[in-house]
């Protein structure tokens, strides 16, 4: 793998009065610097990337992040949880529970 | 796994004078398009999915595309691979060799 551990923020924005909501509307961007900025801090720049994606479709689920290749997803995330994230994920490779959408961490039909 | 596979096909827009280039430039908005009209015409909507990605620091080699969760990624692929790497790597689970770039595809460090 080229990366220890590659994060997906979902970075979708749909207009503000949208009554599907969007990632971006809902603080997904101030996210994904706080990962890159607790990644940086932790020299672990190369070894896990925080990317940002288009709509992951979990949208009812937002602010919405996948991590690959694990394959672990996360809902309502806020910048609050990014040093958890860090610290036990990313870091530690054990999942935040509390976080784990059960809807989206089903196996696929 | 919510996804049988999770492709991210980078889109992120340059300037067109800038010097390090950028996926999008290179037309990897309908290369996105054409996989998912691939997908969606072979029923495999839902099962896998075609997600836009902003840069994957893969921008020597763009379009570039990373299929999770196997890790695989691929470099200067165009709107005419798409039918091989659906059927081959997306259907049959075989990477594509051919576009798979060996700098991207070493373990990281």
């Amino acid at each position: 793998m080229r990366f220890r551990h590659h994060v997906f923020v979902c970075e979708n924005r749909r207009p503000a009065d949208d009554p599907r909501g969007s990632c971006a509307c809902k603080g997904s961007e101030a996210i994904r610097r706080a990962l890159k900025e607790e990644l940086n801090r932790r020299g672990l720049k190369g070894q896990v990337r925080a990317n940002a994606a288009g709509c992951l479709d979990a949208c009812a689920y937002g602010p919405s992040i996948v991590v690959y290749p694990e394959g672990i997803w996360y809902g309502h995330v806020t910048v609050e949880d990014v040093p958890e994230l860090v610290e036990r994920h990313l870091v530690g490779g054990e999942p935040v529970a509390r976080l784990m959408v059960p809807e989206l961490n089903r196996r696929s039909g």
